[in-house]
């Protein structure tokens, strides 16, 4: 600890010579499920092959809520700055960073893309050998230590704050990794362009990429959050004939129909279970819980797969841009304020946490 | 029962009206585990959409020994024909069959393929929604009763015996439906072709169709009996460049490296786990394990894909023709000599049945 707090005092020793530390708000958890508090935050200067952005605006995924609530033992590490879906503009960059400026609109990834590994090159994955989103890391890749330092006011000693899946977007500035950082057309709404950092770009690709849903297809999408809303959408911009939304709470229904679903399951009020078939099955987001699946090896020879997928199987520096300029030109037309069903300034996050939680909310976009 | 004892002896029903019940040798299982029995069967005519093959060579599978052991008791049917890979010429058509007539080489496969429903006319599956591979069906599709029968010596009385897998081909004849029966080249060898009826197009197909492996990837493949080896034929003819080959019997690897492979892990003697990776599996086989899978849904996060797959994902009667015809052009050579190990006169199944129990064999021809 002594180690990394050394480390977060000396920014001046990072290779962005006119870079300085900055200052400013972040909202800070100090032990699981306790509310966020707007603390006045350091952050250092980005290190070699970094980027500082200030963040314009963030919005609540579930995995900031379980990760708030400290779900996972063994992810828990605080205090800590949470977040993942942003937008904002690069504030400046560390030595080395030549595909982004400061000015540059950019939306962080938590499933970075350094471009160069293997697994980068690969067609079949994209998950990056280096900045693949991992739920237990909250440190830099760089040298294991964090950007963020805070005075605990117990004792008030400076300490490290940790980041989180590679972005901790909940501050005004944040710094990030090359790999993890999306330059997008600087005419696109950041405001809507916040959304395709993690959620929706989740469920599009599900539905694009990774089912490969095509015209006249069935989808049947299980819960009905913004994620599954997005899948909804991939596979109604897809030419779907059937989008069934199954979900436990039947408050779901209307949106659900406002975002194109065709036929609506409450498994709590079916009596029988529903026909066999094959087909594939795509499981998304970090899943918490102990439990294994009650999954037999003839239930997948009888026709079924099962694919687990992240943000959508998409390579995000690759692939984004290109999905930002044919949102810009029209050519694909995804119904991102559809999603927005709530706007509040950053210092009500913890009001936008509940309203997550209670599942009143799809996306609350906070601004900072 | 009595009434499929009726409906047995009046083959002169079915409307194949030149086709008379045969007499002829079938190898009868009359108990779990029991050594067969040579009996004289009597095999009805083809009824409607059903076509008599007479056998000429079967060899013996997994899922044979299996069924022959009853290790599934909801699978247990006796007594009852085995068999399923095979190849023979037809005998007679019932009614209604145009895709074949009497002299036509045929190998019979037990994932049926009618070609006219919405399972066949998709891309998705190669699951026929009436024909598929079903190990709990006994009887025939189109009126629940056999073909079979036999005079049981405890009694002297006439009664059915089984069907297995759409098939059961250890009988010198047996009727199947004309959806699992896949007409060939005249002038391929039916003695190879019959291995092409289950496991070796099982797994070629799951390298090329379900895994599809490319050039220079790297194949791992559990388990190397003669469906791993087909594994890893189909992966050394897509040019895969590491093939590796798992087994707990290391007597297995001389015969592996015969065929390609080109590492090999016995997890016996491993201390440690092996690396973490992404990639896909494909689960091949009939399981009767009442285990589950032991997978937490974060391991399907972390870029791994599980994939079941029958029959190799070949559609089989739209596919295999095309794909012996290759063969006998020599624009893909399978090296379908290496698995056959053994070969033994029909009389001789319990002794083949041994070697395959044994680990001794990977395919033992059987001579009807």
């Amino acid at each position: 600890m002594e180690g990394i707090s050394e480390a977060t005092s000396n920014g001046q020793q990072t290779s962005s010579a006119q870079s300085k530390v900055i200052t400013c708000k972040a909202a800070v958890v100090w032990a699981p499920g306790e509310s966020f508090i707007l603390e006045d935050v350091e952050v250092e200067p980005p290190h070699k092959m970094e980027v500082r952005i200030k963040i314009l605006f963030a919005s609540i995924c579930h995995t900031d809520l379980s990760a708030w609530k400290g779900e996972n033992e063994l992810q828990r590490a605080f205090p800590r700055i949470l977040g993942h879906e942003a937008a904002g503009v690069v504030e400046s960059v560390g030595e080395g960073v030549e595909d982004m400026k400061e000015g540059d609109h950019v939306v962080p990834i938590f499933n970075g893309e350094c471009g160069d590994c293997a697994y980068c090159h690969s067609e079949k994955t994209n998950l990056c050998n280096k900045f693949r989103v991992n739920p237990f890391k909250s440190v830099m890749v760089g040298d294991g230590r964090t950007r963020f330092s805070v005075v605990d006011r117990r004792n008030g000693e400076r300490r490290p704050v940790y980041h989180f899946l590679n972005t901790s977007t909940f501050a005004e500035y944040t710094v990030v990794d090359f790999a993890c950082v999306v330059k997008i057309n600087p005419e696109a709404p950041l405001d809507k362009m916040c959304l395709l950092s993690c959620g929706i770009s989740t469920g599009l690709g599900a539905a694009w990429n990774t089912a490969d849903v095509t015209k006249g297809s069935s989808v049947a999408i299980f819960g009905l959050g913004a994620v599954g809303l997005a899948v909804a959408e991939g596979a109604r911009l897809r030419g779907a004939s059937q989008i069934i939304g199954v979900d436990i709470n039947p408050d779901k229904f209307a949106k659900g129909r406002e975002m194109g679903i065709t036929d609506f399951v409450n498994p709590k009020e079916c009596s029988k279970p529903a026909n066999e078939g094959w087909g594939f099955t795509v499981v998304l987001g970090i899943h918490l819980s102990p439990r294994l699946l009650p999954l037999h090896p003839m239930e997948l020879f009888d026709g079924r797969r099962i694919i687990g997928c992240v943000f959508g199987d998409f390579k995000g520096k690759s692939e984004l841009p290109n999905i930002v300029d044919k949102c810009m030109k029209g050519e694909i037309n995804i119904n991102l304020d559809g999603f927005i069903t709530h706007e509040l300034p950053f210092a009500e996050i913890n009001k936008a946490f509940q309203l997550l939680d209670e599942g009143i909310s799809l996306r609350c976009l906070l601004h900072l």
